[in-house]
């Protein structure tokens, strides 16, 4: 519902979401539901017409959504096998990231092309709305096109930009908790496969800082969640 | 092969072990395998004898595991639905526990005495040797026989008791980055349903902080994953 705006107003569905409100959740009349229009806003409101093909609400009060992290995180992902990359996604939002941006890495098992083709990346942005509600934000994240991992490399939006490599590379890394909290963050997670070499390089002539999390090598779905978690704590950012 | 202790050793391999060596693996006399004993220790091995139903292996070099955390973590994990307890378990030795409590919990939707059925305990045992070779640690975490929850609260041996609760909790929270590094910590997990207020309240009078992560509801089998993170990244312990 990207047109909510103010309790009293009157608002048509979008189709599909009237077909789940009508059919699956069977609805009515008077019934009471939860819209929120992705960008915070977030109200209770009531069923006014119900046909089998539209669905009318007129929003009462506003609810109160999970509060916002303080730090806007970006969580450059890499494309993993199987559900990898929902799972990734879903628990990237869960954490309160702002941003998703998927890319190919060099060791990853799901290429650029294989990524570009079925529909992925509208099935990522429903994971995406999907984690949204489960978890009470009302905000819900991006999912950028997947690239080439040269294009997140070069990008430099975020203030801080934090590599996530295995802790038994050989490289310097910082810990977190030695760095100070940033307004924006961009969190780059490997693939199962681990980064190449001269990914690594590549990050470090771009100005990136390489960091692990704990002495044991995580699962590539779980990474995110781990990092997120990791810095939130040091951040005091909860 | 709790019995491996040195370079130069012969052992024969535990009937499971050899069965699966030489009929699901294939290897034959003369393929090299680690060998580890649960307690820290970790060696190249050489198979000598290998027949269908008994192989033996000579220790060569002591491998180097990945690293064990300073902080001992016990993680007491409300019983989850489904797969949930299984992957909160596989996550919880990933990220370093040394011991996992199984707890029946008063929202949760498991039972203890459907937990007490069915050879649970021998698969979260399997579940935590497996994780344990992924993620590259010697050291198997314990995963004991499932409780009730008052078994947990009443616990003392931990000199740190940190309760997870929900962010809209009312309950006055510590804040994970103002606490010391303990020399052990015990973390309770809640279920998919949330603590009963009587949990809290037991917990409150057995001495037990409470503390929380982020301001969003996390997923019950995510949050193990996520509190384990947070520790490790606050108290430096990686």
């Amino acid at each position: 519902m990207p047109d909510a705006s103010a309790p009293g107003e009157q608002l048509a569905l979008p189709a599909e979401e009237a077909a789940h409100v009508a059919r699956v959740l069977r609805l009515i009349t008077g019934d009471s539901l939860r819209v929120f229009n992705g960008r915070g806003g977030e109200w209770t409101a009531t069923i006014t017409v119900s046909t089998r093909s539209a669905v009318t609400v007129e929003l009462s009060a506003a609810a109160t959504p999970a509060r916002e992290p303080r730090v806007r995180y970006t969580v450059a992902l890499a494309l993993l096998k199987g559900d990898g990359t929902d799972e990734a996604i879903r628990d990237a939002v869960m954490m309160g990231a702002a941003l998703v941006r998927p890319f190919a890495a060099a060791h990853g098992e799901v290429s650029l092309s294989a990524a570009l083709r079925g529909h992925r990346l509208e099935r990522w942005r429903r994971v995406a709305v999907a984690s949204a509600k489960q978890c009470g934000r009302a905000v819900v994240p991006e999912v950028d096109a997947p690239v080439e991992f040269g294009a997140i490399a070069a990008a430099a939006a975020a203030e801080l930009r934090l590599l996530l490599v295995e802790p038994s590379a050989s490289w310097a890394t910082v810990t977190m908790a030695e760095l100070p909290a940033p307004a924006a963050v961009t969190l780059a997670i490997g693939p199962e496969g681990g980064w190449a070499p001269g990914e690594v390089a590549l990050a470090g002539r771009e100005g990136w800082r390489l960091t692990s999390l704990g002495g044991r090598t995580l699962r590539a779905t779980s990474a995110p969640l781990a990092a997120l978690a990791a810095c939130q704590a040091v951040w005091r950012d909860d």
